[in-house]
């Protein structure tokens, strides 16, 4: 009896020792990473600085391809064997490879190098042109000239362009953690694959083509997505899915000519009247839907998911305070809980003016746009299908071109719908061992728990990797929260690009070592 | 009885040649106008052309006074006495008088000279640099250099500029009147006073400062209000109202910044939902006012003005087509009709972007500018009144200042209502002398019944005529109905000024022979 404890005894010191040892040798890996950082931060931010200079917007083709000309080089620079991956009409991806020598996994690192479309008249400085700020623009931050930066270059401070955050960071992140552990000679220890999107903010209409025409150069073990801003804490954060998307612009229509609303309004048909009641009729105030049928294919929760949200950090009351609210849609829901949801968002409204510059005219037309996050087991399809189904109950005839003027003298209510294509959800089980190795060395690079969530509440096409390669899919943001992506003032707080970095040599490292 | 029938007769032959010869004077005099503006087409046209590009939005103070100087210049080489009349902080109003020796009545002929604002990136030329066309832009109309304007020119040609019919043409046509009795030098019947108002299309907020001070100044027997459009048949129209008009611009509010719709949306309120579902609220898709006791305050027509309505052209068919419409609200009511009901209008609306520059974003706002036409016994106070209890009553809160982000922290449904004053709906009995001689008059001139209606369903501040002077007024319209007043390529077809002329030639010259 004695005896056998003191065989476990001994088991569990060897196995406890070659743990630490095992935790040291990752601590220091790390020290020696954040110290090159620490070197080189300014070389860092030039790449950073160089790459947001070129507009990357998907349908700009020509600025596009330079962007992908650019990564290419990076990648080349690192001897990584690279090539552009093309699709006819497609902006192309950025494909490159880098073994490591006797590793028995593989895995994929994704970013997505174009960015959403921008209004600069909003923006406090040109999108494409990058500039520092010591604090925010509304905050009276000053913009410092990047030969003025101190080093080191204070982590609060942020860089502001478009796709600062979304998704261009990340991207430099991975190419300077290969540097860092380069330098000291740290082995990768899972061979790594690279692919980047040009297309994603756009919808990622051709992911599909790509991911069939180049199949067997994307296999992987895992795909891990370095997208989406971590927890609004500043603590880490895994997800293990992503929404789905479609969306859709809405048009409805008033008379052929804008008419004088005291000689002809409430006579002729007022098409803001026609909007609103449609758009009212999508959700109420509070956000819950009320299109028939709408949550009919919503899958539950399983429970290891269900305790994972409740186990991240509640962070109401500092959001509402943030950001001036004092309630929130979803009859008080938390957050992380109401991402799991279908939700139905309004993203724009136009038609006419208003203010100063607000006619007494009844307008020939209101557009809005109209966007839909999707969970499983919903798709587009048949969130489509419903939508299409409410709007034909309350007496609108749907046509799906623009209707010239012999449609419009023939249908009472009219309403043109211009669907995007959008993509489904997808989920990763929490329990698969690369899920808990990739949580075990974030929470080694951060001495603490990261926040571990069933899905993001954006959108990423992550059901393709696993309907077309058969891929488990991850996500590892770095971000900060507060980044104002896919609107003005886009930036990156500098310290979430230094911790980037730290998580992405540790992945690259670690995961032959801990995924076993 | 014999004799008595003879004595009839004479005094009916009497009666009959007396009536004729006053037509057939009539007619001469007419004709003597028409020859002048035959023998002064274009140089009429060039006096339009250069008051048209001075820009007159009532807030651009610098330009207001140029166009109160240009008309100043023009009344005063007509030998008319004439003055600018001041209020602080409004355009000024520029007046004239010109008597006419021995005549017993006064008339006031009022135009307004400012116009709407505009977006020039929707008109098909700049609004301050009229161009003539041969046809409308989205027909194909050709732009016509001045110099090369045949003569006579055509008269379903257009002029395209801002004011070109609201309200500038009409100014045009009353100095010519003048221009072409004086030449023929044919006699005015009534003492003429001019007010020409600065700020009509900005509400008119100051008219009944004006009104008030120039007391004496501006008493008349009657206004003849030279605005808005003649009837859509082109027959000649009368109006003996206006309905009142207020409006009001909401904005309602979201976070304090814009949030990625994935990763906050259906937690974060949306600021187009609450928008939307408060319009809505307001009235249905077929124009019925649903707040409540909102039409408690409309008085019923009498049976003159019912029969002056049954009497007008029907025209439904006619715009529909012309509109590229199968439905009206209204249920099936006819506009003329409607028009002397309240109405609510959305006039425009605006939050985020649509189609390809759509971003998947919660804004921080949404603002909606609606419109509120008064019948009587509405009142502006009123209609806010009621309107406001109704929002309250959806369960939001009400600011009349625009609110920092601590009153956005303090409520839940904050919306940010900021009201025009407006002013109340005027009505002038259809039984009066002067109203039955100005009706003769124009079927004198046009040879055909005009369409009487008890009220324009536009607005112009006609109570104040009333309520300050106690002077009676009637509209006296012009410019054709399809003139995309308040819209992009306003526009006045050239017989319509032709028409005008005459119009206003014969009322100067006749009211006083025909006014018993």
């Amino acid at each position: 009896m004695a005896r056998r404890f003191a065989v476990s005894g001994i088991i569990i010191a060897v196995f406890a020792s070659v743990l630490y040892a095992d935790a040291l040798l990752a601590q220091f890996r790390l020290d020696a990473v954040r110290k090159y950082r620490q070197q080189h931060e300014k070389a860092i931010l030039q790449q950073l600085v160089e790459f947001l200079r070129i507009p990357n917007v998907a349908s700009d083709s020509v600025n596009i391809w330079k962007n992908a000309n650019f990564i290419l080089d990076m990648l080349k620079r690192r001897n990584i064997q690279a090539r552009l991956l093309t699709i006819p009409g497609s902006p192309p991806a950025v494909y490159g490879e880098l073994p490591a020598p006797g590793a028995k996994r593989t895995v994929m690192l994704y970013v997505h190098y174009d960015g959403q479309p921008v209004n600069p008249v909003q923006w406090a400085s040109d999108p494409w042109k990058p500039v520092f700020r010591d604090r925010l623009p509304h905050e009276g931050g000053r913009v410092i000239p990047f030969d003025s930066l101190p080093e080191p270059v204070p982590g609060d401070w942020r860089i502001y362009a478009r796709s600062a955050s979304d998704d261009k960071s990340p991207l430099i992140a991975l190419m300077t953690a290969l540097d860092a552990l380069q330098a000291n000679r740290i082995p990768i220890t899972v061979n790594l694959k690279f692919f980047f999107e040009g297309e994603e903010e756009a919808g990622s209409p051709h992911m599909r083509a790509f991911l069939e025409k180049y199949k067997d150069l994307l296999q992987a073990d895992v795909w891990l997505l370095c997208d989406g801003p971590v927890h609004q804490t500043g603590k880490k954060l895994v997800y293990f899915g992503a929404r789905g998307i479609t969306g859709v612009d809405v048009t409805t229509y008033g008379p052929a000519r804008p008419l004088h609303s005291g000689h002809y309004g409430n006579w002729a048909p007022n098409p803001i009247s026609q909007l609103v009641h449609l758009l009212a009729s999508l959700r109420d105030i509070d956000g819950k839907v009320t299109i028939d049928g709408y949550i009919d294919d919503v899958r539950p929760l399983t429970d290891t998911e269900r305790q994972a949200i409740q186990k991240a950090p509640n962070l109401e009351q500092h959001l509402k305070n943030e950001l001036a609210l004092t309630w929130t849609e979803g009859q008080g829901r938390r957050l992380e809980e109401l991402i799991l949801l279908p939700a139905v968002n309004f993203k724009g409204l136009v038609s006419g003016q208003v203010g100063e510059k607000a006619r007494n005219a009844i307008q020939t037309e209101a557009k809005a746009s109209v966007g839909f996050r999707l969970v499983p087991d919903q798709t587009p399809e048949k969130v489509r299908e419903r939508v299409e189904a409410h709007i034909r109950k309350l007496g609108f005839h749907i046509v799906h071109e623009a209707p010239d003027l012999e449609t419009r003298r023939k249908y009472p209510k009219l309403v043109y719908l211009r669907w995007e294509k959008g993509y489904p959800p997808a989920r990763t089980s929490l329990d698969l061992p690369v899920s808990k190795a990739v949580i075990q060395i974030l929470e080694e690079v951060r001495k603490e728990p990261v926040v571990v969530l069933p899905s993001t509440g954006g959108s990423i096409p992550m059901y393709l990797f696993q309907e077309v390669l058969g891929s488990e899919v991850i996500l590892v943001p770095m971000v900060n929260h507060d980044n104002n992506q896919h609107a003005e003032n886009e930036n990156l707080r500098i310290q979430n690009l230094w911790d980037g970095i730290e998580m992405y040599a540790a992945l690259m490292a670690r995961l032959g070592e801990v995924w076993r």
